[in-house]
């Protein structure tokens, strides 16, 4: 597929808004690079680029929590991208099905929990 | 407000997701240093910083398509917002309700235009 189109940034990195096709619920915002963009197209699964680990990752690679793609969106500055999935489980690594749980000044999470994340991710 | 746990960027800045609360439609990206954050907290309408102008802008300001802030959410590494508004007319300087309105690898935007930018935003 042609996305030449698609600005990336300095970092050479693309914001993606996750939304969840059926409910409509805004799941996360990660980072795509090229690479990560193509991979997405390709297997029809999300994958992104980490910052702090700078290397690629497929979401759901650990946990199972995938997410089929069903639609990508570019914006009117081609600078941003929304992704429309399928999310398997539950977005979040903290659990919830989204990522956005905290209302800003508040620090609990509204969110319940679909999964125990040191039963998916080991004890730290 | 109280919002000494969200992280801005080396460039000060934060994403924010826009979401329409009624459609649950995703409208736009945008970006908010702490000043604008703290506007949109103060007036209940939308702020954001442009990166290009690099200058505070009011969301609505020339096209009076304001953001009714509803709820803000921040994700669990508290690195994006998702503000949950009330969309005025249309979100998109290019009309649409959304800037969302191309798929990748197209061109044409699939939003229908609820104005026309010439009309809001004169000729350029």
């Amino acid at each position: 597929m042609n996305f030449t189109n698609i600005k990336f940034d300095a970092n050479g990195l693309i914001p993606a808004i996750i939304q969840d096709v059926k409910s409509n619920t805004v799941l996360m915002l990660a980072y795509m690079n090229e690479q990560a963009l193509h991979k997405t197209v390709e297997t029809g699964l999300t994958w992104f680029y980490s910052r702090s680990r700078q290397a690629l990752w497929h979401k759901g690679e650990t946990s199972g929590n995938v997410q089929k793609v069903i639609d990508i969106y570019y914006d009117c500055d081609a600078d941003s991208l929304l992704v429309k999935v399928e999310q398997t489980g539950a977005a979040c690594h903290e659990g919830t099905f989204s990522c956005f749980s905290r209302k800003l000044g508040q620090t609990d999470s509204q969110g319940e929990k679909l999964f125990a994340p040191e039963e998916v991710y080991g004890q730290s």
